[in-house]
């Protein structure tokens, strides 16, 4: 039985990792345990953890001016933290408002200093990214923080912000990192809880370029400096090792189907597919700006409520699951991340079609 | 192949629960996904969520007084964020220096408020458990820092300090929870990094005094106030699902084998197996005074650091591994948590025996 799992995180990881994370969980390379018991000093998880970095690095071409951190607490948790190490005393931070996981990062940051808005929509529901010319940019801000995927509402950011002299863009990409190519030098940092394209939760994974975690003041615990995670190769203390493990499964599945490159252009026709269902029809509404739509969360709705109930059971019964939009906004929502197929996303627009017959 | 794992964390799981999780890693109670693939926020994760706590209530004999929250980043997490919360201004905490862990906790309670330690076996390597009747407690500390059990010296509290008034007992007891039977309510708040007793790692269990979570100033931010995993049941953002779905199985294999009653008795029973076999030859010694010794983490060593290497060595190549001394104090060093039955302990015994006959 193939069930396809929309759910926005967590959510599917690819067939392949699951199938070898299962088979060799009580046994990991014949040395008699599985790698969730084995010390995190160890060889076998020294192997682990370099290999994901290495593979991590390849993909998205990440120079050796940037530190890759595994950090625990998932994005939330570098909401409070970026600020702490990074909000430089005396000036101010920049945010965009273009959803409810950057307005929640905004509201910790203002607990470590300044932080302003430079742009919102969320007078219209968070249904678009606002044009850069409106945004009110400071030239003197400690870092721009984006969203660049915003998970709710389903938008997304196809070109990224000009980058200022001295004013690193800092970017949660929890719910597009390694889906697409981007420029990681264009950032100062990004940070993206794992539980979207990149493994289990329990984790987020950071790429800090390595001056900026001079910055850090302190009176900061080590367990929240960047530095801690930079100096100690995220080893300071035990981390989520079978997290880390599924990552690294992760990037080999990546690498094996030829990378970033390709799984652009795969995750593209998912989403222009099911968006031409969406559109093609009087049927389903899309919520969202045209040119601003999500190539990784497809937000619609059918003409009213009881149907986008219907819908969604209706869809679990006929093993495609998790469609039910996020509570903050109700409708439906297809997540499709890396690791969903073509054949699920074909299969979504074969139930939707034979839906809409049924309910038109 | 049988392994015996002596690993100090992460440790071996039980291999019921490891059999169990690989039998349904990619099919969850036949829903097509593994759970490490499943929302948090779904029907079948609530279930485990809820009968993890559930069950771990029960072991442990938990009053409705207390919340039991899943916090990530281990117990090194824990040691700023409880001063964060509950080092109240103007007040003073106490610590007990014990062992190093204690000592990490004490440095970051520092950065948060006035913290003293009470006593220190840091001159004897920490090698003992200071008398209490030579602790120099204040009666108006805001609270009372202790290790229940040192996983790097080998020492363990037999019994603990007097609980005075107002002030709330909290206590770290990463490598030895779920081990015996303790009175939860003498302590204001218990946390355990789960990667010995309860799990894997990326997790720490903290069950804490309801009333004692109002302490948290109005700076501290969302993901590190204990109120919101109280009031959110752990669920405010993403919790490490896969880690508490473990947790919840090694719950449900204490139960089984009878709770907290039978597990401590056979952990008794193993380390005194351990202890006679070190006391009983002159080739093999322990550095731990004979009252605090462990019955999670037993220290010992050989004659010398070369036999102290060849022992690691040929042990491991007997499927005997984990048992190189702490990088800190060298030696050797068998962790017998929860999960390693009396079978590994003879295992080892036998060995010993073999080796010391080769080197004596």
């Amino acid at each position: 039985m193939t069930v396809y799992n929309f759910s926005a995180g967590p959510a599917m990881l690819p067939a392949a990792v699951m199938e070898r994370a299962k088979a060799e969980f009580c046994d990991y390379k014949g040395c008699g345990n599985g790698i969730v018991e084995l010390s995190h000093r160890g060889k076998l998880f020294t192997e682990v953890i370099e290999n994901a970095e290495k593979n991590f690095r390849e993909i998205m071409n990440i120079s050796d001016d940037y530190a890759v951190c595994f950090v625990q607490g998932g994005a939330s948790m570098q909401f409070c933290m970026l600020a702490m190490n990074l909000l430089e005393k005396g000036k101010s931070a920049d945010y965009a408002d273009t959803g409810v996981w950057g307005a929640k990062a905004f509201k910790e940051a203002k607990l470590f200093g300044d932080a302003k808005l430079v742009c919102s929509s969320k007078e219209t529901k968070y249904d678009h990214i606002p044009a850069f010319d409106t945004w009110t940019r400071n030239p003197e801000a400690t870092y721009l923080h984006i969203t660049s995927n915003n998970t709710v509402a389903g938008t997304q950011y196809m070109k990224f912000p000009e980058v200022l002299p001295n004013v690193p863009m800092i970017a949660d990409m929890s719910s597009d990192i390694m889906s697409r190519r981007i420029n990681v030098s264009d950032f100062g940092m990004i940070y993206a809880g794992a539980q979207k394209n990149l493994g289990p939760s329990g984790m987020a994974v950071v790429i800090i370029r390595k001056d900026l975690a001079a910055r850090t003041p302190a009176t900061v615990p080590t367990m929240l400096r960047y530095s801690t995670y930079i100096d100690e190769k995220s080893l300071f203390n035990t981390p989520p090792t079978f997290a880390i493990y599924l990552f690294g499964l992760v990037t080999e599945w990546v690498k094996e189907i030829g990378g970033l490159d390709k799984l652009e252009i795969i995750n593209n026709q998912k989403a222009a597919r099911l968006y031409a269902a969406i559109d093609g029809s009087e049927f389903y509404k899309s919520p969202v700006a045209k040119a601003d739509r999500s190539r990784m969360n497809v937000v619609f709705r059918t003409p009213n409520e009881e149907l986008d109930a219907a819908f969604v059971k209706e869809a679990a019964a006929a093993n495609l699951t998790g469609l039910k939009g996020h509570r903050l906004v109700g409708g439906l929502r297809a997540s499709i991340y890396n690791a969903m197929p073509m054949a699920g996303v074909e299969a979504l627009i074969g139930f939707m079609n034979e839906f809409e017959r049924k309910n038109r």
